[in-house]
């Protein structure tokens, strides 16, 4: 799987077509297996009691699998999340950025399938895990 | 599965404790099987092309699963989502707002586990599933 | 979605080109949704304490979804699952068939999502429910 | 996470309480994050064309993540499978065993998550990827 997009190639596309994600999300490496991704997390993202919101938790999962994908098949507007799994492990650590590690499990030419461990920075037990797979349009696959 | 919040209760409920949720999503109906519920869609929730987001999809699951179970169990802010899985099956109707309908297959003392299908508001056709399990507060359990 | 291959032409389908499980899984009838699949439970599904088995569980879900498919697509032995999500909610009634009651969610070209609510035989509680995506060969999919 | 139970250990376990998939499943290998699971695959567990059938798949997964978790907890026949997810990604090589490669994410007192990489004996690229939730009797759970 070549890298055709790197960290300020996937930060440019993200400004251009996700302008109201670029603000929390960003690519912190494109990596062997996929990519790791960090949302800053901010009062919008909490729940009652300090908690990051799962809606926000999936966000990161989504937008960073996204991340991931796009590095190996270059800029997809169009590519589309069909379905996903989550599970909440543990309460993230209050003040704490989360970080997703995404590994691409299969990169086929019309579904790309991907898993993420994600983290509070500075932890190494996982706060949720997560698995996505993308439909990717036709006419851009990988042949 | 005795109703013990109606759609009232719930909604000041959603009003005291997520403010934040409370101007977007009402319920409709509490129903024999769950509740129904509505995402009022807003720009916020549109990714490039007017597609409502996963992430807005998935809240709008979550909360509505969530709202379900208090209908039964009483006011739990504790409450917590373990895990989660969606279909994302079509796309939404453009302009319209989203409609959860969720049932809840099992309502023990320690873990209640829902299912949601979501359509356009005058759409037959659904645009997701969902099923989601969450962790009641030993306290707080139905007996 | 017409139907194209009723209960008799699915035994059929079943029994040439599924033997091994044409013993075990009939379907009781070809529904508006779906359909209903029955799995005669026996000592092979069972595990310590009388419990079905989560693989057998999962089988009757996967090849219950799989035949719904079938009766509006027609025979299509190609058709491969790409991704399933299970919840077991309830211990089986012991001695009791299992019943699997399967809806057609999405029925595309290339791919199709269907749930299904499994239930012991004569009880309305269910014992599990799951969802599952069947990719379809390119040929044969439906216009 | 201390191993309290290993291959051996677990081998006894599963042969006298699991007769019938101990003939099939052996544990490899305890690792540091799991356990290393092999399905020895025979006619048994194929479908139609040579590819091992989704519920063989799922069986390895289940019984893979659940001797990886008693591993650390000590011989408990009634932990029971809640939820499970797996994305079926590439066809099995033909000939060749399986292999489960299991990660420990949650160890709590009443709930086990766990994720597993399933591959073809000898094949880097993976076959399914799964992860499953475990309950644990209230009694014997991890302190």
């Amino acid at each position: 799987m070549t890298i055709v997009m790197n960290r300020q190639a996937l930060a440019a596309f993200l400004r251009r077509d996700f302008g109201q994600v670029a603000d929390e999300i960003t690519v912190q490496e494109v990596t062997e297996q996929g990519a790791l991704v960090r949302l800053a997390v901010s009062g919008r993202h909490l729940r009652p009691g300090g908690t990051v919101s799962g809606p926000a938790i999936f966000a990161l999962a989504d937008v960073g699998i996204y991340l991931a994908i796009l590095s190996r098949i270059g800029p997809q507007a169009l590519a589309v999340t069909t379905s996903a799994s989550v599970d909440f492990l543990r309460k993230p650590a209050a003040g704490a950025d989360l970080l997703a590690d995404v590994r691409i499990l299969k990169l086929g030419r019309r579904l790309a399938v991907c898993d993420a461990l994600i983290r509070s920075d500075g932890q190494a037990a996982p706060v949720a895990r997560a698995a996505m797979t993308y439909a990717i349009p036709p006419e851009n696959g990988v042949k």
